[in-house]
């Protein structure tokens, strides 16, 4: 990896504040790169259904306590005499459920999205700004699986080895598949294998296994729109940084997915030797929501 | 409409008894008339993506207490630092949240989807059978809309008119579109229009406008998998049955998208003059879960 | 009455202002006027306790929905085996729910309790100052009721003609009662027969029958702790300020119990022809919390 | 210990068959052993509020996730301009919340409290019979401190030696108290101390100190009403039996305070030299409620 080296932190504030996509889209825009999958890209995914085959993205709805689950969903049901409903409730940010975040979600001391001030966007009533009913009509691309452990020849990333940047270049390259503007990107690091193997780990306790800040600007080269992954930031990081690829939301514009189910697509890809699929999920549309469960699929 | 006769009691009866599909995918099947569904239909549904338009078929998540909203959904936000987290709450049957009902979510004193006993399936932990999480991996298909104030040339369905499945019949061939194996319907009934023009009404309590019973067999005659709707059921049903067209859950399998938005996509397909596209959404995968809040996507 | 006349706005705001109890405890105070209430308090409410009568103060957990409900409470239940569990949730504030407020609950452009600065002490993690959690030992003093529609021969209390200051002091006298530093107040005002009367009011929609902000001064001159009352602010008010009543809470420090079933008291005490009591409550010691829903005791 | 046997499981059955109090009260009876706190009695636990001494018996509303709290309860604010307003959800059955358990709560295979049959009686829309609104007139009574930790000279109860019911014989008559019908006993058995010194103790895992079935003829022979503990049945019992101390609560119809903070209240009992107060708590009156979470005051 000599040729590979680790970016210093002024590399990584440069990818932030120097390449950031703030006015890009106007000073009033609220969709980030999600500006980038136009109608044509939408067409464009749609001609990649090939053999049908649709793949879930989604974890369980996360109602059993536990060590991995520290603040379980709610999930209660009412039987009456020719039906039964039932009540969801959820705080879906965090480790456990997979979940779309708003561009309002996280910020630094630069601000949020498009250089706005939280202190004023965001109040206990939620969002002013960058909410996640500005996706409300959802979003559907083309997507991109890039196996990491696959490219290790191991079974998931660990912590000592966090995904790098060149990594994602050379998975894409190893795979056959280029990445383009407004792609998705679904990035396997194994975390079922991993979480199977280390079953003290929690999200919720660093140390984690998961992407290294050098994967920045593959997501700003690229203009990718979204990006699912099963392991997030990998954690802590040693910049001293409030959030690393996280700050790819407020920064870039970009669509964060977190903790997807991988394996199963990354299985279907590799059964199918492709890698490269329709992606599609749509938020609930909560005005002032910071975010979604959501159930993205893989339509191959 | 004297060629239309309303079916009686036992008509209708009929419908639900004679016609179910129990048995057809098997003793034990659990996903219903989505196994007409199958992988070269969700091909064709891609195929039906031209213009690349993403219209959502989601209401607002309903926070808003009132008269058309008696139990609101709980949305309470946590601002920390650099970031911001919600919980979100829900009881989403009703009428008021779009949503998929699950195979286990209504039944008649025949039983449950494929004749299984609630009393044996359904407890407060949830269903043991016709789960929501049966269809976890979503649902994509050939989604076809059928206006009825369009071909009625009015803004909305009344109380006074149900829509009767004649109508069904008549605006398919009206917009020059056939209905086939699998395919979702989404049938346009004015809700938003009829709402401001009722302030009082709330389907909470009856009559509403809707869906009459006689709909039953276009479900059954085209092999319809999903049918999605703003108004619902005609209420009160003149037949004293506790389910008329929500038997179609327990007794065709068919999945029922509940309170969709439809008049966006409404006016969408008269603007490009087409009524097909390709519908597609996916639950959140709760284990035991009798349905799930879903944002459904037309792509045109 | 035109030998009460009714206070102008500067009257009022000099009853907020020149009266506010800010500082009478120390300035890190955030016990308010519960700390009128001494062990010898509590021993002489004790005394209080001859028959042994227990009543409740609290209305039904407010789960059913409806015009007087528009935010309902939430109960779910889980059956096992050898038992039952259950959820509560609950937003109590508001205008249904039997509870106490915490002294952070409210304020003005003056600031809340002691004079704090709401921005500085309250976010949406809760209250740093004048949290519930300051009264987890509990409020029990001596409770005495003053039965205004008894005073004026009426069933309840109108929307015209909202109770004053002197009312209470006439009510006092006329049941041969005083009231003193630490005590409690109930006022009775026949809510259960007003809404009985009025099935269309609900207090989320002035105007509503209540206390005038002529009784602000009866809560200070006495050095009154609580005021439990079924009946709230007489809304809108005629000043345009923010609070009138619910200002005791910041100005004085005093607990109010809002939404109290008063009617049972009301009814043993005229039996009992005595008009105090020890009056017992203990919110649930929630850290931050605004307030806690609580069932109070009157023990005749 | 050779003088006191444990006892042999068949005479722990016949705690719970032979001396249950099915029929005591009436067989329509839903208030169980309260029946026994008459205005008389409350009168007298009046009497022994001397010091004026107010003491909770609630450890903290449990919101924070961790191992000792699996499923943490729901608290969320919500700012607004002149005041702020909060959401609380809990389940608060368990091991970690200060709650009471109404008669419903549990049963085992004879039936449910005055020999009700729990299919009959309880359903997903909550109790039909024994419900925690039962007993919303609240529970008023002489209270009694068993020290169990000052009788061992130990700081907390172990594991190892569970509590045995002459060990609350023993107490009694070294803190040289009497324990009468319609008392409600507090069972100290120091632990938060006990946690303290175990951080990887839940009660949720097994083993867990507490109180052993020997202990059941303690509260029928001396017609307890109400048990308050901070540590709950000693598990698992060695008799393979559903429930042995929550048994009381079918079989007795004894009301059980759940996860009390007992520890402040011993300290206060040994400063003041006395171990008998007034107990006084009331529940949430919710319909149909297996429960309600509490604080309890002690008040001397």
């Amino acid at each position: 990896m000599a040729e590979h080296p680790t970016p210093t932190r002024d590399e990584v504030v440069a990818y932030l504040r120097e390449r950031r996509n703030w006015g890009r889209w106007g000073a009033d825009d609220q969709r980030g790169a999600i500006n980038l999958i136009t109608p044509e890209k939408r067409v464009e995914a749609a001609g990649l259904v090939r053999s049908g085959r649709s793949v879930s993205l989604s974890r369980d709805f996360p109602t059993i306590p536990g060590r991995h689950n520290p603040m379980p969903a709610q999930h209660f049901v009412r039987v009456m005499e020719n039906g039964v409903v039932d009540y969801y409730g959820i705080v879906y940010h965090g480790y456990v459920a997979t979940h779309v975040d708003a561009l309002c979600h996280v910020w630094d001391g630069e601000g949020m999205w498009n250089g706005r001030d939280p202190a004023k966007e965001i109040s206990s009533n939620g969002a002013r700004f960058g909410a996640i009913d500005q996706w409300r009509d959802g979003i559907t691309t083309r997507g991109v699986l890039l196996d990491i452990p696959k490219l290790r020849g191991e079974d998931f990333v660990t912590i000592e080895r966090p995904i790098h940047g060149w990594e994602l270049e050379a998975a894409a390259k190893a795979q056959g598949v280029s990445v383009g503007a407004g792609d998705a990107i679904v990035v396997y690091g194994g975390r079922e294998k991993w979480q199977a193997a280390h079953p003290e780990w929690s999200g919720y306790r660093p140390p984690s296994p998961g992407l290294h800040a050098s994967c920045l600007p593959f997501l700003r080269d690229h203009d990718v729109s979204v990006l699912v992954w099963d392991l997030m930031d990998a954690a802590p990081n040693e910049y001293g940084l409030p959030w690393t690829m996280h700050a790819a939301i407020f920064c870039y514009g970009v669509a964060l997915v977190d903790n997807a189910l991988v394996q199963p697509l990354a299985e279907a890809c590799a059964e199918e030797g492709r890698y490269e699929f329709m992606l599609t999920f749509a938020p609930m549309p909560v005005i002032g929501g910071t975010g979604s469960p959501v159930n993205p699929l893989a339509l191959l």
